[in-house]
């Protein structure tokens, strides 16, 4: 070949990074594509919508991880359309971005099942931007009942729903638990101890549905020592500004929660570009939106095509597709690095296999539910496990010493250094002056 | 008495944090009123605007500060109005706060000298929300420009202007030209050394008139080193989207410069409570509007009224007023805290009398002036000493070890790690999915 191979890869996520990193050596020119700046490692996300970390302690500059990758550059941009046909990406501001071999891994978006306009009533946690509006909202809610003389108000706004049971949900809702009991009531003089209330509501019968029950149940038990107030069987009928309507899934009846703060941990949404590589290629997608991929994790007809990730849907040889969880990705994307590698020195490669880690969660501070293998436990050995295999994650692309020095710092001090409410506005400080008066 | 004195301020900044300290003892109830949640370290705003530092470190919850002193409690509340007769506050949602002191320390915002229409075009730095924006257009210039193959719009967007060449201007345009000739550059592929330019624009005829001449010139010399281009003696004629006029002060030619990147670090207004508490208490304020106090920050004729810190103007048995800087504004908070204390013992209080800690800026990396009483340096070891006060300040409320470390960190390494573009908008990763298909 006259001029390098050019791999275009959409999306800095752990599927993405991975296959950028494993073609380091490769005689490939690497373009990782991605809409922000920065690699996120979502399953913190939660300890930063509850004030436990900083944005910049779970996210790291896409440039400054792929600095010393000579064959690799970034650009930050949106992918608006693609074109399997020319093999090229249209990029926002008319850019056409030309590839031989393209890696699809633009994760997943939140989904409100067909409610959107539920959407601005109860904040998700995808970005770093859903994180900090949702710690915004949980100590304004403090702040607000610090200055509320009605009870009934003050119980409103002290009343945090977070629907969804899955591992964010419980995650959410366990470190909610911890600012609304042990954090914040030493720090109020009006609201007392036990005027705050954390509720998850969950539509199926039992939390983390992906885990052994016998662990759903040790969840259960560790949120309500917590003080959470665990709802399953409950799907959300309607949604209002103050009021959240439940329908019990076993008799039908209904519940109203009156509530000024929802969170939403209850569903995700492929990039749609899933749909629309699947229009261009004669591909399936999976009722979630996923495109059905091949052993090697391209799309049918496409072998230059892959897909990694989230948006990926993974089956062959399984009994249920592969979960979206990290590993996953990583595999993947470091799996059809190889794939490339291997087509250009005219080699096959076996089909992917997955090699399962296991699948953890937290529930709040030092509790946590394991299952790895045939290994699965709960409590503090699972939490000191899960610490650890999180930290190897999260200084899998760069060094992140502080955060365990953080973090070690804010368990001991139960300190939640960075609660900060900052204004979503563009520059709001910047008539601090002039606000003053209206 | 059969109810506590009760002793409110207004703001959370160096000043009303000080002086709600200093009544821990007191028999009073304080309460401590702010817009803001937090307590913010705004000396070092520059290195969060520049990615160097996390908002968290910087910033404290003035919750968590005042959290054992069980005589204080906080409001978040915008103060609207005053009346000075029935000694009360007007706050927002109609709420009503009597006092028997008063500590106004509502600080100062930013002025744009009259031209509000030149604030959307070149963002000030005195919130955090400033901060955060203001690194977003500076790593955004950058990546736009990675994708730029025009070279004058490339140049554009490369040409960052700081305006303002005081204590501010001349931090902020020595970080950015950090960020701009040694972080970056070996990140970016296309964009190539050199064709960033960094210019720093000073009105008067040297930088940081607040020094002696030398320190003044060292200070020129060592942005010049860091590749600053320095230009004094020019204010600002006009201000267009992509173009910033100047117009020598010495013979009135014009000078046009061609950027896409301004910031302002040009002037203070004090907060708009001092001309208020004048019209209502006859007090008169200096032309910037800054409350002219007593020999002991009080209001004249109303001596249960202070003023301290960037508001007041304090210039008794002194040649010049007192400058904004947070020891003065602290030393006030600590005495007027005094006086009440005094007051209360029926004991008479001598005037306040500043001692003067001296001033300090830094210029880049390893290299500060330092004005300290008789002894006047620049260099290395008054970038050690910047480095020791500021830190001694940044943990006078709280332990800030951290801010040490990730600091040392960042300076082996030349890392800047929380260089974050996040979003303005309140939610947008909301519909990230969507986005994909405008």
């Amino acid at each position: 070949m006259s001029r390098a191979h050019r791999v275009v890869i959409v999306g800095g996520g752990f599927g993405g990074l991975c296959a950028a990193r494993a073609l380091r050596r490769a005689p490939v020119e690497v373009t990782l594509v991605d809409r922000r700046n920065h690699h996120l490692f979502q399953p913190l996300l939660y300890q930063v919508a509850t004030g436990g970390l900083s944005p910049a302690n779970i996210a790291s500059p896409l440039r400054a991880l792929l600095k010393r990758q000579r064959n690799a550059r970034v650009l930050l941009a949106e992918v608006v359309d693609l074109d399997l046909e020319a093999r090229q990406l249209a990029l926002d501001g008319d850019e056409r971005l030309a590839y031989d071999s393209l890696v699809v891994a633009a994760g997943a978006g939140k989904s409100y099942f067909g409610r959107r306009e539920w959407q601005p009533l109860a904040p998700g946690l995808k970005s770093l931007e859903d994180a900090t509006a949702i710690r915004r909202r949980l100590l304004l809610a403090f702040e607000r009942a610090e200055r509320e003389a009605d009870e009934a108000r003050r119980r409103r706004l002290l009343t945090f729903v977070v629907i969804g049971g899955g591992p964010t949900g419980v995650e959410l809702a366990g470190a909610m638990a911890e600012v609304a009991f042990r954090t914040l009531p030493g720090e109020l003089r009006r609201v007392r101890r036990g005027e705050a209330r954390v509720i998850l509501v969950e539509a199926g019968e039992r939390l983390l549905p992906a885990f052994v029950p016998p662990l759903s149940a040790a969840a259960e038990l560790g949120l309500e020592r917590l003080g959470v107030d665990v709802r399953c069987g409950w799907p959300v009928a309607d949604l209002s500004p103050g009021r959240l309507h439940l329908r019990s899934a076993e008799d039908g009846r209904e519940a109203v929660l009156e509530t000024a703060n929802v969170f939403w941990a209850a569903g995700v949404a492929p990039s749609p570009l899933g749909r629309r590589l699947a229009e261009q290629s004669g591909a399936r997608c999976d009722r979630a939106g996923r495109v059905i991929v091949g052993p090697d994790c391209s799309v049918p007809g496409r072998p230059e095509v892959f897909v990694v990730g989230d948006l990926a849907h993974f089956a062959h040889g399984l009994a249920a597709p592969l979960p979206g969880l990290a590993p996953v990705a990583m595999q993947q994307g470091r799996y059809v690095a190889r794939r490339i590698r291997d087509r250009l020195r005219r080699r096959s490669t076996p089909a992917f296999r997955y090699v399962d880690k296991g699948a953890m969660a937290t529930i709040g501070r030092s509790l946590a539910v394991a299952e790895i293998g045939r290994f699965r436990f709960a409590g503090f050995f699972a939490w000191l496990t899960w610490l650890f295999v999180h930290l190897m994650y999260l200084t899998e692309f760069e060094n992140r010493v502080l955060v365990l020095i953080q973090w070690g710092w804010n368990y001991v001090t139960r300190n939640r250094s960075a609660r900060l409410i900052t204004e979503p506005a563009a520059d709001p400080g910047a008539e601090a002056a002039g606000r003053t008066f209206p």
